[in-house]
């Protein structure tokens, strides 16, 4: 495998990470077992990587951090929505 | 903030992410509401963003990688440990 293709797999798992926890929050609405801070975290930072592929103009850094970026804010709206169902 | 500064906060930001998690789990031992599959996917897609790095000589994508690989793995570790306990 090249570097560039490596690079890619890379991406895209580091992309698609956090869709199951996306999918499993969803079904079950349990979230006591989550840490609010590692949504809030990765929303923020990827949030901020993507500023940063803005200002450097790498198209690849500002679509990578897409979904992540959806992914995370919908997790700690989740986290925070059904925390007090959740006790 | 130049844009070196915002990259260096977002690099931050997404390595020290699963910190709060790992710490959470490890004081509650209640893994239920977490799905296995983020842990999973993002120990392999940061080791391979550090092979990435280690291919390309990049120190900072080498480095960043080390934390989240270290607690995605545990995080994995925890989650098959404690769902036994924890149904």
């Amino acid at each position: 495998m090249t570097p560039t293709a490596i690079g890619l797999v890379a991406g895209t798992l580091t992309s698609i990470a956090a869709i199951p926890q996306v999918i499993k929050t969803l079904k079950t609405r349990h979230v006591r077992d989550i840490s609010v801070w590692q949504p809030v975290l990765l929303a923020f930072g990827v949030a901020l990587w993507m500023m940063y592929g803005v200002l450097i103009n790498d198209l690849p850094l500002i679509l990578a951090n897409i979904i992540p970026l959806v992914c995370n804010i919908f997790l700690t709206g989740m986290k925070i929505r059904y925390s007090n169902d959740d006790l």
